[in-house]
């Protein structure tokens, strides 16, 4: 039903298919095979006209009466995001937030951790799940001699924008950053920021603005 | 210049505050005292009607034929966000993640980490910056004793929901969420996620929809 020669969809749209595919996940742990908009709407706090709104960007998936399929709904966000693909990725950085991407990596089915380098002579040598973690000097050699989809950044911001350099260089197609600054990325690589400043400042703001 | 009666603000535009806010500190570092709305624009990506837009939410800052002061801007935005204020700040989850978002917080001033606590037998009892990991058993005490304005979650899916109706109980303003999965909380606190698989995937659809 997905038509690759689809309109642009809005990256809000986009933004929404994880949490709808994350109910969708939930609905059928609890053994549930259909649902209404209206269930997913209370589910996931969106409104069904939203719900069946961002659905039809993807040709729409519910028939009227019977809602949706949980599962054919899950298959169908996932294969819209990619999930049904596989992607080799290099990991720049591993310190505490580093370890942790890597550990969160574990069961993400697809997102493959080939490779870990840091600069730090203590990690250097360590190993997570078989991969050991390499020196960064040999980070230019293993781009050349890789194919890597995804490079994600973990080190400090003051190394961030040459580590992305490289990785991008080295024919990235999407680096995933968590690094606190604004990376300048080709226009042909996708970037996807984690700032987590920006989470935790609109947290405060909210806290001070509640309700209002 | 900020109005408390203000119009609630559109909460995409509060999402973009911390962005040029680091800006804003960038410039700052590089000594640049003040910028036009164009230059502004070069530097977030974001175009220069929508920058005037943003901040004439909070009555304008620019003035014209002059641009923006930097460092008042910078205070001021802050302003806007609450980071003029102090946070009573407890963590739960002290693995990898955990681990990574208290070092993160050592660098932020007004959010002050009082307190961490585990499950795990292998961190209770260890330090950071002076901080025990407490046993989790002993957080409602803490709550009783103290008040605390936001609570971190770095558990496991699992646990967090409990994790968060205990927060919510001992008067949390705030929580910040890294569990993955969709907390729900009370209507008078203030919930705010980081789900790294929201970020990932996301990421996976524009590498494969890149320029569509």
């Amino acid at each position: 039903m997905y038509s690759k020669e689809k309109q642009r969809v809005s990256p809000s749209v986009i933004r929404r298919l994880p949490k709808y595919r994350r109910s969708l996940l939930e609905l059928q742990s609890r053994g549930i095979s259909r649902i209404s908009s209206k269930e997913l709407s209370r589910i996931t706090g969106l409104t069904a006209s939203q719900i069946r709104q961002d659905l039809n960007n993807f040709g729409g998936f519910g028939q009227q009466g019977y809602g949706y399929n949980v599962e054919e709904l899950f298959k169908e966000v996932g294969g819209i995001l990619g999930l049904d693909k596989e992607y080799n990725v290099v990991l720049v950085g591993f310190g505490n937030l580093g370890q942790a991407v890597a550990n969160y990596l574990q069961n993400k089915i697809g997102f493959n951790l080939s490779a870990i380098f840091d600069i730090n002579p203590n990690l250097i040598g360590t190993e997570l799940r078989g991969i050991t973690v390499q020196n960064f000097s040999g980070l230019n050699q293993f781009m050349r001699e890789n194919k890597v989809d995804i490079g994600i950044i973990a080190t400090d911001k003051s190394s961030a924008q040459s580590v992305s350099n490289m990785l991008c260089a080295g024919g990235v197609k999407g680096i995933w950053n968590f690094a606190p600054l604004d990376l300048i990325v080709p226009y042909s690589v996708v970037l996807e920021n984690v700032h987590l400043s920006d989470s935790l400042y609109t947290l405060a703001y909210y806290i001070n603005n509640h309700g209002k």
